[in-house]
């Protein structure tokens, strides 16, 4: 095996796959595959799929027309976050902007909405405007997304987790250290019974799930019946509603962990509604420290998480890998902090 | 006059502003202009300048050399929105997504910060892309941006607020006449000093703060001293800060109309702290009905605003210009809704 077979076996492929590699996959001329792909009524069907089943197979994504001419840089990074209506994407997309803004780069944000078929969707959409760059949120994209970036010999940058892997490039924190280290401060502060609510179930919830398990197994404290975990987007309506659930198979708890902020607003709302005193009969606390939770009443218990400058460092690492540089660092942790209020 | 000419005078023009026409402004050859702005050092600096002026005047926005062979549809559209940590801007955001997320259409989007300067940067940066047409906010846009989308030639609708304008497209609503609604619903209940606190000051605030001032002065009961309106960005700290302000000014308000939800919820969470209860002492009313609003201990009363609507529906509108077929509206009014809760 060729050290260049080698490479590709790893999936470190970083030159762009061409229509002239789908046309040798299947075994036609390149002129053949082109034809397929404008003209299909052209060729037959079971050739159609072939070429079809090809490009899939590669990851080979049509070029707009005007790639021809285009210079080599498109001055256009993608950005691909899981929502535009949670706060925290919308603080790593300002950070990305103010990284990029002063040379006329054009952000093109894409909205996966926690799904991979958007994710795939649009990896697809925006490859088409040979983007120089593309940052990604969390490290679970599916095997096909990861094909067709690898293909596209695009450097990518992953925001929010850290990856360990070793051709990757991450900007981000440990999630489960997080939550780890606030449920070991809720142990400490005297917490027995600690319940946890989350919603969504995205990657970086379910690591959080993991580091409450860990530090409450560790301590000889974790009872699973205290997890209320649910699929659905997570709003304050939310938070209220699971509250409510976690007290009827729980009544006992004496804190309730939220795994975001949005969710622990509506358990304060739902405790006020109840008469239940938050912190003396039940601590409540979140995840992420939005602008509101050191106003409200009582201010939220809440891990402080980076996000601004996890854009900001995602897009200067993108910058340096679309240049050509080697960056210092290709995992870079920037933390979090834990901000102990009135709620706990 | 010719027709054409009397056309251009009215800043009409529906054609793209091409290189030509500058040269022809300057009296020089069109090559001559394309070397003053590709290798400007080969030109004498008066003449630069004179070159600069005139794709000023004209609004010419040098064309992206892939141009030539796109094809006439980019299939891009440009958004442009003032801010992307409002939550009122990604409901506005999701709309337009879902309007045109089955076509493959990409959309540009452009975070203007509040600021003209910004505005016009976005917009010269995202016309080399080609859109198919732009989504403006409000209908405050300076002179140079107008003239750089008018020459364009790509259609624009614009958002959250209504123009009255002839060749113009506007989908949203009469904030005016939310903030009268929900001024004369305070003096029906009985409220006779009515606070009005502000934020950014962007147009859209400023109607509102007329439609308060306007329902007042019909009541009898308007009074200067009772208005706190700061240019500084809206946060629920300064929501705090602010009817702190007021009642330091204005002790004996007995209402406080919050120009939006984040203002009013540091409003509320002010009161708590100084022990003003909520609406016996002071009644307190925000504008948007964010999520959280109907959540919040006491539930807040506020204006509910069309948001996901508006992007929606401009979007659609903006679908039919780009197509060319001639909308039933020019300008379309969704409207809005009071929704009176425990907080007043």
């Amino acid at each position: 095996m060729t050290s260049r077979e080698d490479e590709e076996k790893r999936g470190r492929v970083r030159r762009r796959i061409t229509l002239a590699d789908v046309a040798r996959q299947v075994g036609v001329s390149t002129m053949t595959a082109s034809r397929a792909i404008s003209k299909p009524e052209l060729v037959t069907p079971a050739l159609r799929q072939q070429i079809e089943r090809a490009m899939q197979d590669l990851g080979y994504v049509p070029n707009r027309a005007a790639r021809a001419l285009a210079t080599s840089r498109s001055n256009v990074i993608s950005v691909l976050i899981p929502s535009l209506s949670n706060a925290v994407f919308t603080d790593v997309l300002a950070g990305i902007q103010d990284a990029v803004d002063e040379e006329g780069v054009q952000v093109l944000i894409g909205n996966t909405r926690y799904s991979d078929k958007e994710e795939r969707k649009l990896v697809g959409i925006h490859l088409q405007s040979n983007p120089d760059g593309v940052l990604l949120t969390g490290l679970g994209q599916s095997e096909e997304v990861r094909r067709m970036l690898a293909a596209s010999g695009v450097p990518t940058v992953s925001m929010m987790d850290l990856s360990i892997g070793e051709g990757e490039y991450s900007v981000g924190l440990s999630q489960f250290d997080a939550s780890y280290t606030m449920t070991r401060y809720l142990i400490d502060k005297g917490y027995r019974r600690i319940g946890f609510i989350a919603a969504q179930l995205d990657e970086r919830t379910l690591k959080r799930a993991e580091g409450w398990r860990a530090a409450l197994r560790a301590a000889g404290l974790y009872a699973p019946e205290r997890e209320v975990l649910v699929p659905d987007p997570s709003t304050v309506a939310l938070g209220a509603e699971l509250l409510g659930r976690l007290l009827a198979v729980a009544p006992d708890c004496d804190a309730a962990f939220c795994c975001n902020d949005d969710l622990a607003y509506g358990a304060i709302y739902q405790c006020q509604r109840r008469g239940i005193a938050v912190p003396r009969q039940l601590a409540i606390c979140g995840f992420n420290d939005l602008p509101q939770s050191a106003w409200m009443v009582p201010s939220l218990t809440t891990v402080g998480t980076p996000r601004y400058r996890i854009g900001f460092e995602a897009a200067i690492l993108l910058k340096q890998l679309i240049n050509g540089e080697k960056p210092a660092r290709q995992h870079i942790d920037l933390g979090f902090t834990l901000m102990a209020r009135e709620s706990t």
